[in-house]
């Protein structure tokens, strides 16, 4: 029996990922050992990491001046890795604030450059997306986070600009279509929409590379990995293979179109509920919601707990809000059946009429 | 079926590890999550990450001033993580250089500050660990590799210093019983003794950190992460649960003193092997061989290829040398059965007679 798994990530995986990695604990393709104990340099695993890496490229349509690669640290580790490689200590670095994320972003860029932080929605607790800003002609880059995981707001547009944009998509990648082309640099931790928790995926044009000064550690600079296939030490070798895994399944799905329509149906299945009974309340900017994030309180708040252990008997799982913004966050990764938001809909229907 | 797999690592782990793994990965602890569904601030995923940590300070013994990390991206990422929080620019670093792992550390800690190679077993082609060298006093610290996968050999005292006392001990760490409480920092990769890839063992005294100048990012300083209790961001979920469930079964063997006598044993059984028979020869001085890497050569190189394939027949997996050293590599880790080492010799014995 499966729970109703709306965790913000690490979260719900497909069931065919799963399984399919339970067997290749025990043995791995028929070699007579585990996923966990072949070799990274030999030729099976080599297979994974390829497939893993072309299928990112596939799925998200990357034109040829893009390289993928697998890195280990999550989005944390690219907030500093993405500066020290591209910003020089001379240079300027653009951040729109959408929330605590971007926040921790921008404080470690200012370790190696200027950065304009050109748009916040700070002052409504972060509760839409910034519309408007001027980005500096001279910046080295534009970054933004695409979705704002703890208060459910997302980038419905890409911004226009001449200087290179660089995204953390962690928290949405590859679940609506996008021209990923107009990027220069794309990341994501693996634990959300393309696997589990252990590896980062970094999408970023060669052409953006060899431009600062200072000299970069081996393991942070985006070079080394490139020249070395992903491979320059020890890769997440587990983490790779469920990723690999975790996108096969998406191409099986129809790839991100198809799951987008599917994203964009749970979604209005959820906002609705939220929308038309009188106990909840969203608490984002209509036009700004996240399709993977749903946040929403209750009118009145001493009923939270209530509904809580209503739908722990529900077997739903991971809704309550982060501590920033309260009330509750209902997370629809690509993996989570439609059937998951309906129970979720149901429960809220039925405790609302119970307390009418 | 299972192969002798006498990889270099990632490789072999105990079979009791992968099945409770292969579980997990279908339903962790009767939650209805997988382990890479459950998100890691649950009281599940704590508890793992607790009892990982515990494991490493009760296993080794360390004491109170220590603090166990458990970490991404490898030894590599701690060759430039060590002396970005240890060496300040104006400062020393003491190294021994004993192969390419040394040497890698020694390249990143020169990006920080002085870096003095006391000793180096280069010009003999690695094949044996310096003896005789001066530590200079005001050195911040003086960093070794315990053993040295690549050349098979393995430090069997520790240095007597003053200075604080580094140690890569990827690769034979918990292997035998030591004072780790002489040393000041001790890194490995997972992926040999404690678990699989895709997580980093840092014990660290506490004492040793806040002594540098420069502004470290948040997910490189050593002190964010002991003030987050090792959950700094998303830690690698998967990789950390593997090891506390290595740790688990090294306690249950009896701990490191049992596993030492086992890893003696199997290591006795090769060498003597190597020695008694004509057609291979040892590579490393003797009172410096490794006991988890074992580094051979035929005295006819000829001969290399068909003793490769004739192993293949009798299921021997990953025993070719590096390409650095050459032969043959026979890699006996804590989870390699003593029963795997039987096979290997009476495939070399066999062989030999075979040519006789």
């Amino acid at each position: 029996m499966k729970v109703h798994n709306f965790n913000a990530g690490p979260s719900v995986l497909p069931n065919e990922v799963l399984y399919k990695a339970s067997k290749a604990l025990i043995d791995f393709e028929g070699s007579g050992m585990s996923i966990l104990e072949i070799g990274h340099r030999t030729a099976p695993f080599i297979a994974v990491m390829e497939e893993a890496r072309s299928l990112v490229k596939e799925l998200m349509q990357l034109d040829d001046d893009f390289e993928v690669l697998y890195l280990q640290g999550g989005a944390t580790m690219q907030f500093m890795q993405v500066p020290m490689n591209l910003l020089d200590n001379s240079g300027t670095a653009a951040y729109v604030d959408t929330g605590v994320w971007s926040n921790k972003a921008i404080k470690e860029a200012k370790l190696f450059g200027y950065v304009d932080v050109v748009a916040s929605s700070k002052e409504s607790n972060y509760n839409h997306i910034p519309k408007q800003f001027t980005i500096p002609p001279q910046a080295s880059y534009l970054h933004i986070t695409t979705n704002n995981t703890i208060y459910g707001t997302q980038w419905q547009m890409t911004p226009v600009t001449d200087v290179p944009l660089i995204a953390d998509m962690s928290s949405d990648i590859m679940s609506r279509s996008m021209d990923f082309n107009k990027y220069s640099l794309i990341y994501a931790g693996a634990q959300k929409n393309m696997g589990a928790a252990g590896a980062t995926m970094v999408a970023i044009r060669k052409s953006m590379l060899g431009k600062v000064t200072r000299k970069i550690p081996s393991i942070l600079d985006y070079k080394n990995h490139i020249e070395n296939g992903s491979m320059l030490n020890t890769p997440p070798v587990f983490a790779v293979y469920i990723s690999m895994l975790t996108l096969r399944w998406l191409k099986e799905q129809g790839g991100v179109s198809a799951i987008e329509q599917l994203n964009d149906k749970k979604a209005a299945l959820l906002y609705d509920e939220i929308d038309h009974n009188p106990l909840f309340r969203g608490t984002v900017v209509k036009e700004d919601r996240s399709k993977m994030n749903a946040c929403f309180v209750m009118d009145k708040p001493e009923m939270e707990e209530e509904f809580l252990k209503f739908c722990k008997k529900e077997d739903i799982v991971g809704i309550k809000g982060h501590r920033l913004s309260g009330g509750f966050r209902v997370s629809m990764y690509n993996a989570l059946p439609y059937e998951s938001v309906e129970v979720m809909v149901e429960a809220m229907k039925y405790f609302s009429l119970k307390k009418a």
